[in-house]
């Protein structure tokens, strides 16, 4: 089995390392991640410069590379890989990609660039310690192993992937393993406003009080209750039901 | 009507400047904007600093944030503006927000944070002329007051917003609307690997030949045909079919 391992956080980092070390189990694992954090612009292909790439390590299929996410799997699929992998496996990443925060993920983004091209893909996320900023990976990496090689197994359909968050608790070979969707993501008490010496106001968002709305069966209230929560999540974000209601709203009548 | 106005490109820029133009004809409008471009950073909201707001002008409602767009969203709604407005629109993007690359774009990032703060919201991006870098806004404005006006008169569902293509070529009051699901990217001969002068190989992604499958039905195929897309957006990316087939996986075996 050949599996690409990538990640947003960058190459050297220990999520990144103790998954692929958990993957080595039962494949033959690269490694093509970006060369610094990206947690940030984690998603779109770099167009307008070209890309390096440095490989790390002689002995192992490691590779660094000067871009996004969703560059590396792009060119460990399309150049650098010896054939289409199995299984592109992105994370661990150091923080949760829980609700409408999927949609921002660098992590995700990783794996649904994958499913783009056509190989199926598991993104993996690690949820802090409760209220910490802690993190321990060797739960997570091992779930993830167990995942991938079911995943070929069973196989995905087309444009989707598996989105998971695996709590840091979480012993190896544990069963605490829950499928669920998607949740919202609420911001309590969202703005604090500060007055800096000269006087002049700043603000911070979100402060300590980042909150999801805890609905039932999704992967918010999956981590509320400490379980691993495995989402099923698709590209395609379009809202079917509302094209009828669209289509009667009359906007053909524009410029009368 | 209370309206704000947002992008990922920054407060400075042109399509912003006609979006809020054409706006100001039917309502009340706020612009608060990033104050550099966001394009690549434009998702996520900026919780490890934080944010000054600058007004950019004493006669309007205008300010420029150094954050992204999601932060600017939430800003405004939550702090700048006198109460929750009617809707925001987010752009008028320079360049298209077709197909996958939804998932990716800070101008719909901007209108996705709108509808998580239970506001509607429309995404708007100008497609180029034909081949070429060039832009033009006028039409597309003009459309996105017209369809802000439409969206607040007939309502659209929570955790849903628009997203909206307009080709350059498009003349003020011009019937060419479309309305469709997200079309599919296909980049197509997408790497080209150069030498440089001292030897070492470097990547080109991309390159010229980005490239949508042209499904009907889709933003791609209305891009195609140079009309106007109309897509309805939801926040929720679970695949709900999938998740009976993910619970005969028997992964509840985990550890045996």
């Amino acid at each position: 089995m050949l599996i690409l391992v990538s990640n947003d956080d960058g190459f050297f980092t220990e999520g990144i390392r103790s998954l692929a070390k958990a993957l080595k189990k039962i494949g033959d694992v690269w490694v093509v991640a970006p060369d610094r954090e990206q947690s940030a612009s984690g998603h779109s292909l770099t167009l307008h410069r070209p890309l390096r790439v440095k490989k790390v390590s002689r002995d192992h299929h490691e590779y660094a590379v000067d871009g996004t996410p969703t560059d590396c799997v792009n060119l460990a699929i399309n150049r650098l890989l010896p054939r289409k992998p199995d299984i592109v496996v992105s994370g661990i990443n150091r923080g949760a990609n829980l609700g409408d925060d999927v949609t921002y993920s660098g992590t995700v983004a990783a794996a649904l660039e994958a499913a783009l091209l056509g190989v199926p893909a598991i993104a993996v996320s690690a949820i802090p310690k409760n209220g910490e900023d802690e993190y321990s990976y060797d739960g997570a990496a091992d779930f993830a192993a167990y995942l991938a090689q079911k995943t070929v197994e069973h196989s995905l359909e087309p444009y989707m992937i598996l989105n998971v968050n695996v709590p840091s608790e979480t012993e190896v070979g544990e069963r605490r393993c829950v499928i669920c969707k998607m949740g919202k993501r609420v911001y309590d008490d969202v703005l604090e406003e500060r007055i800096d010496p000269r006087g002049r106001p700043y603000y911070w968002l979100g402060g300590a009080s980042v909150k999801s709305r805890i609905d039932a069966d999704t992967d918010c209230e999956a981590a509320e209750k400490n379980r691993i929560s495995l989402t099923p999540i698709q590209l395609d974000m379009t809202k079917y039901s509302f094209l009828p209601k669209l289509q009667s709203w009359g906007l053909e009548q524009y410029g009368d």
